[in-house]
C-alpha cells in the first residue's frame, strides 16, 4: 500500500495502528428496484449502502474485501443504527461518507453520513467484528 | 374491531390510548434471496422483516396498511437500531415479535426479537412518523 | 420418501423417471419492500418467487434445498422466460403453481403460473442445471 | 436534444422513427447484498441490471426516466427472458450493453448482453409498453 501510515485518533486512543485514509465518499445513484411505493429509497437500502461505504473504504486502503473472504477472512455487522432525516428518491445522486472511528483487535467502529447536494438525508453507526470461516470471532489481520 | 381496548403501559405513560393487541408474533422463513454469500441472512434484510412485524401488528389490530397508504396516510422510519447476536441462514423458520412500546400524536415506537427455536438472534428497535401524501407530519389517524 | 413413485408425461417423454409430485402450488403475499415506485410487485421478484416455488416443490418430494447444498449439489438457472399479463400489488395474496415439465440426466424444465383470486398474472419457464461446488455440471442425484 | 436524428433498423421496418442512440454500455460492479450463498449474482439481478440499461439508454437521447413518470408516463415489462452462460461474482466489473431493437407506437423490444473482460456472461431481451398512470396502455409519447 503506497498511501502514507496515519492513526486515527480513535485508532490511537484504542492502541491499534492503522494504515491508509480512514474516510472516504462515494456516490451513488439511487436505483429504481430500490425505492418503495412511495418513491423513497427503501430504508433498509441505507445499511446496503454503508456496505458498500466499507467497501469502497477498504479499497481505498488497499484491500479488496473480495480477497478477504477467500482467504477465509469475514466481517459481520453486530450493531447497526440509522438516523433518518430526509428521503432520497429514485435517480437522485447522493453522496455517503463512511469513516473508521475506532478499532479493537477484533471489532471496527464506522459512521456514515449520507447527503445530496450537500444537506443531510441519514446518519448512521456500525460495529462490525472479524470472523473466519466458522462464524468464530478472529483477531483483524495486520494488512487491513 | 371486535378486539377488546387496551392500552399499553408506555401508551399511557405517553398518554394517548389505543386499541387492539400491542405485540404480534410471526413466523418467516429465510428465503434464498436474502442470504449473503455467507449463507447468512443479510443484515439490512433484519429491517425489512421488522417492517412485516409492524404491518402484521397493525392487521392483528384490524388496519391494512395497504388501505392506509391508498387514504394518504403513510408511516416513515426515522430512526432504528439492531443488534445482531447470532446469523440466521437460509431455510430456516425463525420467530418476529413486534411490539408497540410507546407512542405520541405522531410517532410510534417499536421493539422486535428475532428468535430461532427460542434462542434469541437479534434484537431491534424503531421509531416511525405518520406522514401526508407529501411527506409532511400529520397527527396518526384514531383508527390505528 | 414415502410418496409414491410417479412418472411425469415429460420426465416419461425424457426417459428419467422421477419419485414424488411433479406440482406445487404455494400462497405467497406480496411484501412493501418488493413493489416498486408504481406500487406494482417489481418484475424481477417473480424470478425470486418462482425460485421459493421450485424450493417448495422439492420439498414437497421431500428433499430440502439447504441439504442439497451442504452435500455440494447445487442447482443454477440456465434460462428463465416470464409472461407478464397483470400487475400484483401490496400486500396482495399470491398464488403460485411450479409444475416440472422436462428433466434430463442434468437439467430441469419448470413452468409457472401466477394468480390472484384464481385470474392468471404471469407465466413463466425456466431451466436449471445441476453443478457442483465447483461450478461444473453434474448428474441430478437419484433421490431428488 | 442535441444528439442527430437517427433511425434504427427495426424503428424502420415498425414504420416508427426515433431519434439519438439506440444503443448504449454501463458498467457496473456486483454488489455484495446482489450475490446468493453460492457466492453468484442471483439470476433475478439480470432483470434489474437490464432496467438499469434501460434507464441509462433514455439518459443518453436525454431523457429521464425520473420526469416521465411525474409526467405521468410509465413503462412496464409485459416480457423478459434472459440467457445465462457464466456467473458474476461479487465485485467483478461487468459491462451491460442495451440496444433497441423494435419500437411499435405502444412498445419497445431491447437486447442485452452481459461481459466481463469481453467474455459473455449473459443475453437477454424485454419488451416493455407504455402506460398511464391508471396503468391503461398509452401511445410513447413522441420525445421519447
Amino acid at each position: 500500500m503506497s498511501a502514507p501510515a496515519r492513526t486515527g485518533p480513535d485508532a490511537a486512543a484504542s492502541g491499534v495502528e492503522t494504515e491508509g485514509p480512514l474516510e472516504d465518499t462515494i456516490r451513488l445513484r439511487v436505483r429504481y428496484t430500490e425505492v418503495d411505493a412511495m418513491g423513497y429509497l427503501h430504508h433498509s437500502r441505507f445499511l446496503q449502502y454503508f456496505e458498500m461505504g466499507r467497501v469502497e473504504l477498504l479499497r481505498a486502503r488497499g484491500v479488496r474485501y473480495a480477497d478477504l473472504e477467500r482467504q477465509g477472512v469475514f466481517f459481520v455487522v453486530v450493531r447497526a443504527e440509522v438516523a433518518f432525516r430526509q428521503p432520497a428518491r429514485y435517480d437522485e445522486e447522493i453522496d455517503l461518507t463512511t469513516r473508521e472511528v475506532r478499532r479493537t483487535h477484533v471489532k471496527i467502529e464506522h459512521e456514515y453520513e449520507v447527503r445530496r447536494a450537500g444537506s443531510v438525508l441519514a446518519t448512521g453507526k456500525t460495529t462490525i467484528a472479524c470472523v473466519g470461516r466458522d462464524g468464530r470471532p478472529m483477531a483483524i489481520p495486520g494488512s487491513i
